[in-house]
């Protein structure tokens, strides 16, 4: 894997399934559908998780960047 | 469906019902009326929420875009 | 309503009494008289409120932005 | 009262007394000498006070903008 | 070592394995594949690690560069 | 006192002692030496008080601006 | 001394020790071997401090600027 920028890593997963990770502690996964230099994401067919269990399904979700610790392929 | 940046899912949910939620944990449904790039959004019709629950009907609202954790559709 | 961009909402109510939320949980209610990209605004006649109460009258109030959360009507 | 921007305001407040409130809670009165577009103030004759009571004196003061919630005339 | 900027030292680490500690007080250890000027980075084979032991396993895994404190070769 | 900017109240403050209070309370005494934009300041001969006394001498230091509360001379 | 900015106490430092205190209440000493603009800085044979102790050595070592309160001479 060679990558010139962080976001090169976010670009390589679009359309692919992701585990979003935020500062409040709670987790999104979902397919990456766009992300911007701010860390903006578009997660589709979003569900929010607590302790590996879906709590919620919530669609296309824009998460806002300043509130994610980490991005991960799911 | 094909984005190309995270704001453009927002373009997509204008003069749609969409819930919003905040970092202190309060959630917002109503029809999103405008947004920039920082994520300041406008709800029309716009109502607090707390679990599931319809706390309080506040009308035309901003919403500075520091607050917001995610945006979905209602 | 028709809005091109979120402050737009903020320029509809100039001279009309908003309510103010902070994210340290205050209320200020008062009459919009100015605001800027940064959503500093300056409130005449204002009021802290708590529970519906007014807590303090405070005149021409200057808040600043990144302390705010909504802006709604009153 | 006209206005066009927020920093009108404190303009207009320019070598009078305010009360300024901090994030930290902490209210300080003083006469207001300097401002700038980040919200930092000079006051001067400042006192820090705590429930209507003059906790101490502190002369000129300079106040980073960014741990300011409101500013008011005394 | 001679070293003109701080993001020499990262560069100097890039395809090394790291240790990144973040402000939650999580740490995750990686192949540091990736940086930039707002240190977000990307790690392979990363892990997740609480009092040296290791938690889960994440694999290329994006941090954003505002939850970092440190970053220090493994 | 005639000040254009809050940064001339520093700049009359240079070679002078002066305290400053910071977001996690504490406090440090010293000779303003410099200071810039962000208000990153760096103090001779400081000294950490609390309570108003003398906790620990630290010689030449350098604050970062954005922990910074307050600057008033000694 | 005479300085002009903030900076150049950092740049009198570069190569010397220094302690490095941050906003988490630990503390890091080590060679000062790089900073930026962002106070970004790199420690050369840096160890992790607690109440005068040595917790962990932790070699070359990024700090990143905004989790920084001070730097002083060790």
């Amino acid at each position: 894997m060679e990558l010139e920028r962080p976001l090169d890593a976010l670009n390589d997963a679009r359309n692919k399934r992701v585990l979003v990770e935020l500062k409040n502690g709670r987790q999104y996964a979902g397919k990456l559908k766009a992300f911007d230099i701010h860390v903006n994401i578009v997660l589709q067919d979003a569900e929010e998780r607590a302790e590996g269990e879906t709590k919620r399904k919530l669609g296309v979700t824009f998460i806002r960047g300043d509130t994610i610790i980490l991005i991960t392929p799911e």
